[in-house]
């Protein structure tokens, strides 16, 4: 059953309408302040499929900061380097608890419930190959163009956005310094920066959702046929995106869209459709969860619409 | 991409074998005195494809409690009865804490955070339509009966497990009691009582993987073509139980296996592969975190070797 | 340094205008319904000095029932029976947490904080001598009239109150089922009903500021000279009291004014200066952490103009 | 009813005794590797009644790290200056928790639950006067001079242990990083670096009794009539010191000895006998709650025999 282009097309400028409309009842994140700037009314998609359809709307020119979304290319990045010893430190369990949450930290060792929450990707950040945040930096963004078929370079980081994290981002300070304390990860402030800094690296829709699709490929870019993950741990980073990528509307997303999505306080949303597609969203009016209010709601239309839910029984 | 039946015949056979292996390590429930006179040995598994082939393996005559495999059915029983408002008072999202904490209810006034821990499901078995327990289990009973498309009759009572669950079930009493304070439910003892009863229903594995097969099947029989849920509420709970459905060990079994499950101490699973089969396993021994180790073992081996996991880039 | 009798009675009729005026802020109770019948504006205190004088002023003819207060008297009841088994199952320290949580029940596995919260209440009363609630209650009332002095010999039950708590205290029958689990307690039905009526026993001012004389006299009636406690066993009722008696309002209770005390929901607060004298105020009216505005601010007056707080360097 | 000097020389000597044997079953802190050096087997006492007598028994000779007693001189320096302010940043109730927790602040945004857990000493550190922790500390080391009626001059830091704490103290980064994103500090470094260095200042018993003794007379020093505190400030410390001194065994330190105090994981105690006497005790074994044990079992002979606890009906 595969998808006609033109439907998908033309399915992917009606999301964008539903989308515009969700996005009226939130606001931007504005606990980084500079993302505080980001106008409300912006919504954007991009749609790749395995077969090498691509397609684009909205405000497709708008760059973005791809904040926790980075935690799925962080961890792949990581697996790909072989770093097994990644889950000695880190677990694979929904927290039940806001992303942020130092609480579950003191009860569990500062051993982190999983890697797609702040303190969890705080620690993947940590075991990025390199000597210094900078360093790390580069190998996560040659990590993103490999992802990208090499056919993007820039991945530019926004220094506004990472200035702004570096004088408020507090919480996330304190969540490394625990970690230290359990001897979880080595050095606090070098692990933070890193996560500041992959956090403030921007890309547009149609970018994200070019470096989305190994994972929808079981590990391999379709195009390029380079093989990034093996199946096994790409089909883990995918489980992880299901069971924890929502944040504590998780449940409520697998049961209103049902796909392996990641989101970001910036407004970006990646959705992934096994066997089928990758679905970036930008829209940076979030809704009470932090979750880009415009981003689910598209998710939502076209994967009804084309019934990709993984829990459809097709 | 259909299975062969004698390749799965097999594999089934293989799989009770790692399942026996695997069973070696636990131990059977004792925090309910009856369970723990279950033979850790015993081991047995039955598969039902969508297209009507069955097979069964390993130790098929043992009859078992369905314990929390039950609430999956429940919540199937109320939701085909239309119980929308059921979502007022119960959440969607995984808890992050073990099946029967009360923790997470005070911080939430009493609203459990899903339908498959022990608080949620008794608000679910509250509100089974009767004047009392035994009128409620009677129309637990009638759906259980309907999903097996009318050809299993019994799912008698275990008075044993039941008498031992009522004479032990405190833990359970008091999260119907801080429920009954908040509002959330209406007769604590009524609640409870018909919980212990739904739980102590007993099936073999060809049963239950009888009753499961509307599950893989959106939401109809395939056998009898009886719709038995719409395809929204029939996706709504395979989705649940991706998310919320093994207890403190959802996230490593969505990573390691990677389809619908629930789990009871028991030792029934039931694992539902949307579009292709139900799948029933036993096995008394248990893990550390109270899900049967035979029966993950030998979901890993058929998912695994099938590639039918819903993350599966098939 | 004596008190001097005629600057006492002037000074304790001035603490009422400073309570009824402190009182113009609360509210009675409400999650008892019955107690909310209170009339807020009702201001009582009794003073028993340890040299005999006995001064009451405001609505001195108003019958209340002891609530929380009660928690004293049960625990010194309990001792001077000779329970010090007790003690394996209830702890010794401060909470941190409002007086019903459940919450730290599940991490200390069932053994409360202290005797003076509502589960290590429980507890106590779990344990009074007698076969059934009732006689349980009649070794508590016992209790009582020694302390009296043989005196008061009523002690009447609240049927109104009793019934409200029996029909409303899910939260306590909470509290003892999950104990029960834990094998703290016997018999949770019993347990709470045996709080419920012991909650619900009634006094005016006069009788509470006699019947904790003792508390004042290291353990002895200082009018009869009959020994109810050792020192030992009293120090220890009034040290805890210090550190567990105002719910999550202890610690600027004892910067504010600086004795032992405790508080019911009823408004009752009963004040003990070691070697000195007992202090009964009530007033239905309560602050936001649920304590009588009168009866603290009737303790504060009287405790900082005679220098009576035991962190005095008198 | 004045204690004979004879008497409570040969009392304190005779608690020495009691410490040893205390000490036996303890071990120092090793969270700050340089503690453990100390020998377990050191036991002093210092004793400084009001009225001028003073008397020291045991290892006099050995300086000690103030650690968590310096909480108390903090609180004090911070309150003469008048900064009621503070209270808004600071709660005034017991924890429940262990003195390193973090997770009531995650509840409680940010704002500690007292000033003498470390949180709510990292407050108060923060806040004494001063550009930098240098100079802070300078500010503090006055004031110790000052309620040591000037006769002590130096507090000398232990580099070694403020080194240490500095390389090991991640934890309390953590907490002054959290509670720098609630607003309730502003340099989560500098704040951290303070506290670090009053904890590693030096005394032995009888400087740590000599600058005690304003606590136990109303906040002006008995010898040179100095006023330190005003009499409310200084009793809200010692009503502190009764609720918070002691992390999670100050009720029942409350019930065996009585007493305002605090201690330190150096193995120091401070305890305070209002209108008495101050009494400083060291011995750096500690039991499994973070208290000296020779500690608290000489402050208990010493109350006890001379009955000077506070609910002590003298």
């Amino acid at each position: 059953m595969p998808i006609d282009p033109q439907e998908l097309d033309e399915l992917v400028g009606e999301a964008v309408e539903v989308g515009r409309r969700a996005a009226a009842g939130g606001e931007p994140a504005t606990y980084i302040p500079e993302l505080a700037r980001a106008d409300p009314g912006w919504v954007a998609i991009a749609v790749n499929t395995l077969d090498g359809h691509e397609c684009v709307a909205g405000d497709r020119g708008v760059d973005f900061t791809l904040q926790s979304v980075s935690k799925v290319f962080s961890l792949a990045c990581q697996l790909r380097a072989g770093d097994d010893a990644l889950w000695d430190q880190v677990q694979m369990e929904p927290s039940g608890d806001a992303f942020h949450s130092i609480v579950r930290l003191e009860e569990e060792q500062g051993r982190p419930r999983n890697p797609l929450i702040n303190a969890g990707a705080i620690v993947v950040s940590s075991r990025l190959a390199g000597d210094d945040p900078g360093a790390r930096i580069e190998t996560f963004r040659d990590f993103l163009r490999d992802a990208s078929g090499r056919g993007v370079s820039r991945f530019a980081m926004d220094e506004a956005v990472y200035l702004s994290e570096c004088r408020t981002g507090f919480r996330n300070l304190a969540l490394a310094n625990y970690m230290k304390h359990f001897g979880v990860i080595e050095d606090p402030l070098q692990a933070a920066d890193t996560y500041f800094r992959q956090c403030a690296l921007t890309v547009n829709v149609a970018e994200l959702a070019r470096i989305g699709m190994f994972l929808a490929n079981g590990g391999a870019d379709p195009i390029t046929r380079t093989r990034l993950l093996s199946e096994l741990d790409n089909r883990m980073i995918v489980a992880l995106m299901t069971t924890c990528g929502l944040y504590d509307e998780v449940g409520r997303f697998a049961v209103r869209v049902g796909i392996p999505a990641k989101s970001g306080v910036s407004g970006a949303v990646l959705g992934i459709i096994p066997g089928r597609m990758s679905i970036a969203c930008y829209g940076p009016a979030l809704g009470p969860l932090g979750n880009s209010l415009a981003g689910i709601a598209m998710l939502e239309v076209i994967v009804n619409r084309l019934r990709l839910s993984v829990f459809e029984s097709r």
